[in-house]
């Protein structure tokens, strides 16, 4: 798909899924193809936050957040484990440009497992250290957002990611502590987008 | 700087690079200022790496690695620390598309400190199972270079980023085991980056 057929494809998709969604989460894979302007374009319908989970040396993070603040996004994801200076680069930018930072604690996949789990709880600490808005805890594992939950209280907000396609359960996440569900493909890829969305809204606990 | 500013000034550093590097590097600031045409347009003058340090779910790894190589890249650099699957999975993208995977062991920023060297050992042995070209490893600190050659031998190359603006020194990261030094702003912040380059490059043991 040529970039003018990526934009016009989520643009059309934006606004039937703005009264289901809280705000649309974008993936390099989009921008790269779509452009930075795809961010101020879904801007218009819902919140965005760019999921672009920034992991590299502090200058080089902040100069990809501020590309995404400067684009119209409300917040930005980057990983915990780059550790505390680009975590507090992002941050940073994120507070100059009265936007959100978000910060991956651990990943949906199995692979998450591997490296991350064991540091997870530091990068917690780092997380309310540093004022970020949240932490991206996996929707694969409740277990896990629980733990997170237990961690931070009422001071952070969770986003977890993995819903449907994935294997996460909707409504297990959020009896886990969950405030924000991530979904990709189990809305994007369905026939009826807005339908799925609205689905899986449905059978969260109220 | 507007997109065709962007590119535009990239593509006249180009050319008068290509007899002092063996590759050009690109990161994400500058494919989401002159969008992906920039990775084909640099790769007439020298092979292109995209450092996108990618650090997704598989699936969206994979994506990105492709929409790299699509667009004339030679090799792309993954973080190890997402885990087995993710570096599979760009691995794997690699080896259809004939180009190479670069695995981040350590980074050359004090925060790599914090969570990636506890871990670094075992993301080396990972990228030599998988197949990957290289490792990166932090031009800043050179006994880690050393560390990692020991590993791997004559098995993978040895990329060191940091050199120069960051602290790294060039022949001291040589002489430690690295194959080609990444770096950034001590060559294309220089007002003369071909000679920068060269002096660089002159630095060097033979």
């Amino acid at each position: 798909m040529d970039l003018r057929g990526c934009r016009a494809k989520y643009r059309a998709l934006a606004p039937t899924l703005t009264s289901e969604v809280d705000a649309l989460k974008v993936s390099y894979p989009l921008v790269m193809r779509g452009g930075l302007e795809i961010i101020s374009s879904l801007a218009s319908f819902a919140p965005v936050i760019c999921d672009f989970k920034i992991a590299d040396v502090p200058h080089m993070s902040a100069m990809i957040a501020k590309e995404a603040f400067t684009w119209g996004a409300t917040g930005v994801i980057v990983h915990g484990f780059v550790g505390r200076q680009s975590v507090a680069a992002v941050c940073g930018e994120a507070q100059r440009q009265g936007g959100e930072a978000w910060v991956v604690v651990e990943m949906s996949h199995d692979g998450s497992a591997e490296f991350l789990t064991p540091a997870s709880e530091r990068m917690v600490e780092l997380a309310l250290e540093l004022g970020a808005q949240g932490v991206v805890a996996p929707g694969t594992r409740p277990a896990r957002i629980a733990l997170v939950r237990s961690m931070v209280g009422h001071r952070l907000q969770i986003a977890s990611p993995g819903i449907g396609t994935q294997g996460g359960d909707p409504a297990a996440a959020v009896k886990a502590g969950a405030d924000f569900l991530i979904v990709g493909r189990s809305i994007y890829q369905a026939a009826d987008p807005a339908a799925a969305a609205r689905t899986i809204r449905q059978s969260l606990p109220r």
